[in-house]
């Protein structure tokens, strides 16, 4: 089998453990049950214990308080786009005319923002940096302390900006989407009303959307919620309102266990802060050939968007370049390094399962095309 | 590794075949890519090639026309429960008061009527008969002319109500559930304004829904339509809105393959008669040791659900007779035969993937329990 280093933004690398693990027992689960988990009842015995494992390993890893709910639910992190909007947009002060507070940081909170204005008032927190290049200081920042929460994204994976910390904005209920970065650092769940993350980049494969959510702030969705994004509906239900993603929800489970015996969230950050700091210091110090544009204090540890030489009007990025660059980086087995379509240029994903050495594959080809094409 | 026969119903026994084929190259998609499907970015070109295979055999195997989209979705069954009534509703004659007709002939299709109430009137077509036993004749059914569309279940799971053929309504738009016998039979597509399946049962895993929806219907959604619920926007973007449930597309595409394999959905059509047959003689034959309440103009080649014995009170069925069944049944390895909660007793669910030895595993079980206990 040809050794192929995968730098995808999502659906990404998941560790070799996991899949080998789920590869050994796909006909037999748990090498006992007699049959696939492909096939097996969301009501049986072994899947709600899977279930209940699954969320008792998050609990742990993620330090949740129990005063908060786990949902297991469909629809992707674009379904809490609009969930999220139905089901707390109604604890705004105003009634007539809820809204909610919007941080728009890159292209994801920009559609999350989007989607929510179909059901309620959307305030726009900040006035983005485009190109987005990082967050204004929060004294900056217009928040409607009436509205009912307060939206950000912890980790943008198109254009690469990170919060390290959750915002402090005082007594306003906080929404974070941590897709792209979820058990990939030391997170403070309990500083906010609502935790959402699609599996498919730290934790899992897509089709599973996990919701954390305080319980409290259940039960007030407005009534044309669909059932399935009703997070109360699928509370009561313990996640099986309907026949849940199982095998995402296995997997999962799997890649909970690997993060647990690799040393849990701080172990996998420190290992994850050297490897973005490889790439980055490349960049920093190639004298412009590589560039960034996110400011040092909101660069993402998980997705790394840079730009190659300079445009023939001196912006940045040489599309020439970029291109022999990707070339160069298929020859040698590293894929999915193409910039997301809206941004252009280069991204690399450095997600929990991609190792210290497939990193400095990377920073290897880096400096060798740089030293070979860095003429001017 | 032990042999179970799993009679569940949904997520349910899947051709070993599949299986096999997924787990041969689980870790290097296709035994070429390097990478395993769970990993693969929804944007490769792989990925792309594997979604359109997918939906060209299905197009192929139900004899699909050109008019109408096959889309993707997130959600499940219960996903387009809500997304019909808002997609489809606005499409009445009385905009004000948009209206639908629901034939409730089970659990299934009570449910989706009382979420599609949450979003426009549902019209009730028949009164239902409980307990759910078939299908008034259509010359009793009170269908709103002027309303959307007519809804029905084609397979009740639960409650073993099958349609064999679509209902003959005139120019009403037919929407139909066959979540739990697509491609089990001969299915005519172009009678239909919408079809649509979760996957979990005949045709894949959990997580995935096909929905095969006649173009010029869409684009009509309710303005509050959550976006992942929304055809028009699925069908723009070629099922790839937001990230699919790849690894789900996959399995489903194996599943087609083998249907194909097995001579198409006349062939598999045959053998679940068969299959069917057998079970429904003994419980015919058995002097109401066994019973089954459906018609049996409207019995399910899919979803056996029969009682055992008689209550104190003359009723049908035994519940300690029933649980010794099911204990015997449990220690000849034959899982999932309890009948669902609603309803009590037993349910033999015979899925395409399940084989006719071990239907005749499940009758000669039947047979030697009546035997041993049919005292009266």
């Amino acid at each position: 089998m040809k050794k192929v280093i995968n730098f995808g933004p999502g659906p990404a690398k998941l560790p070799v453990e996991v899949i080998e693990r789920a590869q050994r027992e796909l006909l037999n689960y748990d090498n006992r049950v007699g049959i696939s988990i492909l096939e097996m009842s969301h009501r049986s015995a072994d899947f709600s214990n899977l279930l209940k494992e699954t969320e008792k390993l998050l609990r742990e890893l993620m330090e949740i308080p129990d005063e908060y709910a786990v949902l297991f639910m469909h629809g992707g992190g674009t379904g809490q786009f609009a969930a999220i909007a139905q089901n707390l947009g109604f604890l705004a002060k105003n009634q007539e005319k809820p809204t909610a507070n919007y941080v728009v940081t890159g292209g994801w909170s920009d559609k999350a923002a989007k989607e929510a204005a179909k059901f309620i008032t959307v305030n726009q927190v900040l006035k983005p940096q485009k190109p987005y290049a990082g967050v204004v200081p929060l004294n900056q920042w217009n928040i409607d302390s009436d509205a009912a929460y307060l939206y950000y994204c912890a980790n943008e994976t198109i254009h690469g900006v990170e919060f390290t910390n959750a915002p402090e904005v005082g007594d306003v209920a906080l929404v974070a989407d941590v897709s792209s970065n979820i058990l990939s650092r030391p997170f403070d769940v309990s500083k906010h009303a609502l935790v959402f993350a699609g599996t498919q980049k730290n934790i899992g494969i897509a089709g599973l959307t996990i919701v954390i959510v305080r319980k409290d702030l259940m039960g007030k969705a407005h009534p044309l919620t669909p059932s399935i994004l009703d997070y109360e509906e699928i509370y009561k239900n313990n996640s099986v309102y309907n026949t849940p993603p199982c095998f995402a929800i296995y997997i999962t489970k799997l890649v909970l266990e690997w993060i647990r015996d690799q040393g849990g969230p701080q172990a996998i950050f420190e290992r994850n802060r050297q490897k973005a700091e490889r790439i980055y210091n490349i960049i920093d110090s190639s004298d412009q050939f590589y560039t960034s544009v996110v400011d040092k204090s909101h660069r993402s540890q998980m997705n790394i968007p840079f730009r190659i030489g300079q445009g023939a009007n001196g912006t940045n990025g040489n599309e020439e370049l970029e291109a022999a660059f990707l070339k160069l980086s298929q020859a040698r087995n590293m894929i999915s390094l193409k910039g997301h379509r809206s941004v252009g240029g280069i991204r690399a994903s450095l997600y929990n399962a991609v190792t210290l050495d497939e990193v400095e594959a990377l920073a290897n080809l880096m400096e060798e095309f740089k030293a070979n094409n860095n003429k001017t």
